[in-house]
């Protein structure tokens, strides 16, 4: 059984942790999303949720730490999505088209509907969170997965190291994953996808 | 002969224009280079030049103006370096990937050497200036005419519209053209040139 310190809260029969950081969470990015997060300390996120500051510092060690959560969550969904849309297609290559549209569509999405959420992900994306490289990592892994696949089915050619292709469409892909870049690059975001895909894929032919 | 207003400091046997407009040029560089350009209004820079305030606005009707002037004059340097790394090359698959390296290269050069610069870069590339769109069209014109040589000589597959392959090609090169997005490529800038190109060749492979 997980001792818990006395001090706090938080009884055998209270809440469970999660529940407890969910709430947190939950209130956090209400309040981030009213306020913003680079302005908000742990203390006026207290005072706000009517927890202590010592209560929240018991399930995260700063606010960092419940930014990185939130982060979390925020592509917790774009990857779900991307995810989806790949599994849409039956081809490699339309997996591979599917897949830049829904990196553009959902980044746009979530950081364009809410500004303040957005500023959370420009810090993790500046200060290079975990969340931002765990993020990173997931979509390389996906895109590998569709490489592979692509080059087993004789739809990719398979001259090209596997690592070189991925590092180099990932490149690609960058300004439209990156909310830093990605703010900078609204104006191609409706023509991107197509004309990347497009460009991908013709350096893809066996 | 050009009538000029005698309320100004300039006689017919003074310095002309272009001399005075240079000479504005070179000391507002070293004055928004030490003091920073959205810091400095056009009364500090008249001050520190020398000249009265009315005096510069004879020859530039806004800081924007200055401002862009010394962007052309950075733009021009840079584009000098790419048409020059194009012309060392033969063929049109090296003419491309030199383009890529000098890209890299020389904006990394001007845009890091000199942070106060890059400040104004940024503007330039953040507003929209007319120095920017004219960068972004002669890269975009460079980019072209290797195509069109490539496709020429054989080295380049002819199916897709140039347009198409031009856009394409010059989205991949944006992130290190311009640069509010290369201020967040700085980790890729070694490698991306390398990468990118090849990627870019193979989609051109006739």
């Amino acid at each position: 059984m997980k001792k818990t310190s006395t001090t706090y809260p938080v009884s055998a029969r209270g809440p469970a942790d999660h529940e407890v950081r969910d709430q947190i969470v939950a209130a956090a990015t209400e309040h981030f999303s009213r306020y913003g997060y680079e302005k908000t300390t742990v203390s006026d996120l207290a005072k706000a949720i009517g927890f202590s500051k010592a209560y929240i510092y018991k399930f995260f060690e700063s606010k960092q730490a419940i930014g990185e959560m939130i982060c979390a969550n925020c592509v917790g969904r774009i990857e779900t999505e991307i995810r989806a849309a790949i599994d849409q297609a039956d081809r490699p290559p339309e997996k591979l088209r599917r897949m830049f549209k829904a990196i553009v569509e959902s980044s746009l999405q979530l950081f364009s509907q809410d500004r303040k959420l957005y500023e959370i992900a420009a810090s993790a994306a500046t200060e290079r969170w975990q969340v931002t490289l765990a993020y990173e990592e997931h979509i390389q892994k996906m895109l590998r997965e569709v490489l592979q696949e692509g080059r087993q089915t004789g739809d990719f050619e398979r001259k090209t190291p596997l690592d070189e292709t991925a590092m180099s469409i990932y490149l690609v892909m960058r300004p439209y994953l990156n909310p830093l870049l990605l703010q900078h690059s609204f104006d191609y975001t409706e023509q991107a996808p197509a004309l990347l895909s497009s460009l991908v894929l013709r350096s893809l032919s066996p």
